[in-house]
């Protein structure tokens, strides 16, 4: 793979780059250069990853994370395969990229993103070897790379498409309250829950942005409030705990959150706190939005209740600060997301417009179109 | 002060004493010895104060926390006190009393009990000074001292009737969810919203206990799993943002919280979080109890709107484990409380009987006995 074939869109701006929104992934023709996303907003570190290995561990470990950013991760995961395999029958190629992606989709098994990333690159290596003109496996190899790029230039389209959507729903001087991280650093760019907020702010539009810190692993605090301040966006960072009071007091007018998997019944799969967010939303009055593109949505998952919940160690409740928070010993339920029944749920705003009750016919209509 | 005015019932073993519940508040006939809380449960240390200053700085600075236990420190405050008066005139040693609790209430605002337990001190203050068996000076530091003594030997029974008024709610095998730590380790014994879990405990009764972990300052994860978990009682921990989904799988029958001050309509403040669990309650068709101990009712104050809300430093929440969790010079908004209105209180239990409402009349009512 030659360096002309790296991607330079906005978004794949390194990391580092004084005054530049950081990316989380950046590829760089034969390694996936990873934002370690664990260690902002103190330390900023990109990782090569130069084997399906280690981005499967790269995702596995949280190294990256929000469901569109894993689901591209993947994409590169593959493409890594790939280049690895050392035989030269379209048989075998084919059968090595299955694999690859069948051990990829072990790494987390909540985000609905990383099955369709997944899905995506089968389907494409699959026409690549039936392809007549492309014929050599460093031409099929090329062909999953060229796929993987596009999956995330097409993300930062869809981010920009949902914000544009979203933006009529926010209005200047509006309260909004959001949960972990569904920004830039989990997309390609201006993220599903955030993009109204940079959207707006690129239309003179000022919100109030109130971001809950989102234990366990604070992506809230680390990562959204680290990009809304870096971005010049008014952000107040609050303990999870404290949004029923935000709300109760009137400074909140929406909230907006990202997704890890849509069912098809309109039920939500996000970040562990989302569901008890979206029942203080109700009581209060409050619109409750869900930013999803339509890779996020899965309709061959009925309900809410047919998607597996991911549960975590204890050790990342009671030892993530750096030092011990809780007894030894001490029993832990930590489950990395909750889901939120479609009945709380205002509406669930994509690249193609805004979907509103009833929602197992509207998100059905929506891939019909 | 002598030895042997030691007051050495169950709960003033010292914190050390292997096998035994920690004690937070442990008088030493001329000093307090302080378990500082802030460190455990990693590590036991008891503070050895001498002076009105150290006690103020001790509440001040949440090295003890709980609102009866903060009463108590206070009224012990009032000793050391009237101890340090170098005069020998009942006008200059009772101006003198009453200013050290004019400054110990400035140590923290939110808890009632505070400003109850130095109201009692100067009241007995007051009874000292004019009677005319006691003359002097000695043996008005002695009545304070006895007084201080009995409003935390009263604190260990009135928690004891707490847990057991509270006991017939809970049935064996239940699920019960609490925040912050109401347990012995904020009060003399047993605590208000654990005592039933004691109690429960001593009758044969298994409850499972969900304990939220409490942003910012983890009081649950690092206080209430700890006394639960050294109880043998059955505790899982939780952070808070998973409250709701544990609600909404039916794994909790009841909720129970301690409060720091009760308003005459039964509106009560509380740790922050406790609104925003209060309103899951509802929504989830789970009863929400309060304990509290009568002194935490405050009669003169009308409402939740009425009572003021400690705003503690963002420095709490952005570094408060050792390691900085979000950016710097990111705004926070860190109320230590909130408060829940009472049409979200099933029942509030106190050490006279179980409040229902509507909660004016029959809190009035409960003094009028």
């Amino acid at each position: 793979m030659s360096e002309n074939k790296e991607w330079t869109p906005a978004s794949s701006r390194e990391a580092s780059a004084p005054g530049q929104p950081l990316s989380s992934l950046v590829w760089k023709g034969n390694h996936l250069s990873m934002l370690d996303q664990r260690l902002l907003p103190e330390t900023i570190v990109m990782l090569d990853l130069f084997t399906t290995e280690e981005v499967w561990e790269g995702i596995h470990a949280m190294k990256v994370r929000g469901a569109p950013a894993i689901g591209m991760a993947a994409a590169y995961g593959v493409v890594l395969g790939a280049i690895s395999y050392r035989g030269n029958d379209s048989a075998g190629w084919l059968e090595h990229v299955h694999a690859v992606c069948g051990h990829l989709a072990t790494s987390r098994p909540t985000a609905v993103n990383l099955f369709w990333a997944l899905d995506r690159m089968k389907k494409r290596a699959g026409e690549l070897v039936t392809e007549a003109e492309v014929s050599q496996i460093e031409d099929w190899n090329a062909g999953l790379e060229r796929e993987a790029i596009a999956i995330q230039a097409e993300d930062e389209e869809v981010c920009r498409q949902i914000g544009i959507h979203a933006l009529p729903l926010f209005e200047d001087g509006m309260g909004v309250l959001t949960h972990c991280n569904a920004g830039g650093l989990a997309t390609a760019k201006y993220g599903t829950a955030l993009a109204p907020m940079y959207l707006a702010q690129e239309n003179g539009i000022h919100l109030k942005v109130f971001a809950d810190e989102t234990r366990p692993v604070l992506q809230g605090a680390r990562l959204t409030a680290f990009e809304l301040q870096q971005a010049g966006i008014d952000v107040t960072l609050l303990c999870d705990n404290m949004a029923g009071m935000v709300m109760s007091k009137g400074w909140v007018q929406a909230v907006i959150v990202g997704t890890d998997r849509v069912a098809a019944n309109g039920d939500v799969a996000n970040k562990i706190g989302t569901y008890s967010l979206a029942v203080l939303a109700k009581a209060h009055g409050i619109p409750f939005y869900v930013a999803s593109p339509l890779s996020t949505i899965d309709l061959q998952t009925a309900t809410g209740a047919d998607i597996p919940i991911e549960e975590r160690s204890a050790e990342e409740v009671t030892e993530s600060f750096g030092k011990r928070t809780a007894p030894e010993g001490i029993k832990v339920y930590n489950p990395a997301f909750d889901v939120t029944p479609h009945k709380y749920i205002t509406a669930i705003i994509t690249e193609k417009g805004i979907v509103q009750a009833p929602f197992s016919e509207n998100l059905t209509a929506l891939f019909a179109d």
